[in-house]
């Protein structure tokens, strides 16, 4: 998407063949786009979360093989590359996926034909993704569509939790698709943003996206979402996922399922948009079945943002001494999503539902 | 409550007649007790928030008119007391209730009397609002006894939001009383205290509170309380709120109501600590009748902390030039919640429950 009118993506190759990233870990402060050169930049790239987002993720690993390739094309070279990137996020399966299918195309080629074959197959990934989420997005362009008609053409007020946005990954993003999808078919679009405590997804990556791509939004503490329900201020919700359930539960940031009650209480629709890989087609039941990862207390105790010194640092916000409990996801079930928005159209939240949209892959 | 193991209200009468508080601007990073010996320091302490919470600022202005009884008894200085009290925070009811309070008491007394009077009285507010507080935590312990006995004595765990603790009162706190009076009736209770954004009181007051008392307690983001309740970790919730309607709706801190709902749909006990004058029995409808305020959008864009260097401040979280919307309180209707504890029992959180509890005040 833009940034202050110039159109990116998360990751591309420039015209001198070197691979350039958007650099998060400065973002919302600082714009930083930096080459990834080498296999060892990639790695810390995809480790330290200069990357982050499961496609985005995928399509940093496809480039990384690619530039050693060029640099070496062995078959040791190709096996080490597969290691040396995995394990920088060992449980991110894009990653796992992209290094799988990079393999698969290059291994039966001459180490000749590698490079190039390797830079052809990850544009072909990232093209892919960014057409996995244009899909998504205009299936889901047409629910706000059908909003703004309700309306009388009236603005439509989305409320968005985290960061599904296109720094997640190639481009468009996959909560954010129908929305600027919605924006670029001339509907008027207004972006409740959830700052999403503790690592501030909302505040960081999806107010900067908003900010700059120029998109009318407000930032929300996380505690306000049910009081702006209650009172019209929503017309609908609208969050990405890590992983859903073959009935339809959605395993997504931590607070998403709050929201997901206050939209119910309320009649405002939620929904879920998801490129239909992270389909977990082998578990039913999310509230009983995924493990939540708890990550660092620090995460609790501490707030990352720019100090009056103009220097990002962390503040201690709760007495030196307090413990914390930090779940990093939940799971909303089934019964309170109104529809998942998959690159085939939008699908019940039920095992019907998505068996109907997807025969070829549900068991 | 105690502070590592003294015993502490939030404002007192030393032996030697001058009038302490503890000057909470600086929790939760320092323990500052300061003496407050003229009108104004009194006025600056409630107008530059001190001390806050409705109760402790009622009880401030009425030791704030005693000090100044002892430097000028006369009507014209007890008069303009009113006006330079009241000014400060304006819409606070218990400061007009101790304002006027102190006004009947002392008005018909000779000049010569007053200040003694003045003491007397204030230090009467002082200990009925203590003694209001700890029938509330009487009440309320037997919930949580109730809990315990159902577990086979295993611990209880309470969800609380905000600070409604004894640094919002002179002492117990209204929604951390039952969990006082819990813990010195010997019940094994553990407390998950919400953060509170935009402002914190959770993370800077009752984490505080929790911590130098020595209640065993986890700091959580606003998000995890659902995540939590789904998986069986909260055994009840405990808030405070700053208006109850008629018929038992409750408007509280921002995020009180997602609480609310995550508590419904987990069949866990969701109850409201409140002293009985802050029932306001002329609105029933809270949703549709409370005004909510909107507070700066500084608070949402920055949060206040301890920087690397140990000065506090506020550092910026989302990007520069993004607007927020910061509305301050919610309102949890009344079908969400289990009951209302009050200084008389535990009633429903209906028009018919409040009405057979307070048969003197419903209309």
């Amino acid at each position: 998407m833009k940034i202050d009118g110039t159109h990116y993506r998360s990751i591309w190759r420039e015209a001198d063949g070197t691979v350039k990233i958007i650099d998060q870990r400065w973002l919302p402060h600082e714009l930083r786009i930096v080459p990834l050169t080498n296999r060892k930049e990639f790695a810390a790239a995809i480790r330290d979360m200069w990357v982050r987002g499961a496609p985005l993720i995928g399509a940093t690993a496809a480039y990384g093989v690619a530039v050693q390739m060029a640099h070496d094309p062995s078959d040791a070279s190709l096996a080490e590359t597969w290691d040396v990137l995995h394990e920088t996020r060992p449980t991110a399966i894009n990653l796992r996926w992209a290094l799988d299918e990079m393999t698969r195309v290059l291994k039966p080629l001459p180490a000749a034909d590698r490079a190039t074959a390797a830079f052809k197959r990850a544009a072909e990934i990232c093209d892919e993704d960014v057409e996995t989420n244009r899909q998504i997005g205009l299936h889901g362009q047409e629910l706000i569509r059908e909003i703004a008609a309700k309306k009388g053409g009236g603005r439509v007020n989305v409320l968005t939790h985290c960061n599904a946005g296109w720094l997640a990954t190639v481009d468009w993003g996959t909560a954010t698709s129908p929305i600027y999808h919605a924006i670029e078919a001339g509907i008027d679009v207004h972006v409740f943003v959830d700052e999403t405590r503790p690592r501030n997804q909302g505040a960081q990556l999806t107010a900067w996206e908003m900010l700059h791509h120029g998109v009318s939004h407000d930032l929300i503490v996380d505690n306000a979402g049910g009081h702006l329900m209650q009172h019209g201020e929503i017309d609908l919700c609208i969050v990405g996922t890590d992983r859903t359930t073959a009935q339809g539960d959605v395993c997504n940031k931590i607070g998403t399922y709050l929201k997901a009650l206050a939209a119910k209480d309320n009649n405002v629709p939620f929904y879920v948009a998801l490129p239909s890989p992270t389909i977990d087609w082998t578990v039913r039941d999310g509230v009983a079945e995924i493990p939540i990862e708890e990550r660092a207390q620090s995460e609790v105790t501490h707030v990352q943002g720019k100090m009056p010194s103009g220097v990002v640092g962390q503040v201690l916000i709760c007495p030196e001494g307090s413990p914390a409990r930090n779940p990093a996801f939940d799971v909303t079930p089934a019964r309170l999503v109104t529809g998942l928005i998959t690159e085939r159209g939008v699908a019940p939240a039920s095992a019907e539902g998505l068996a109907a949209m997807f025969p070829d892959r549900a068991s």
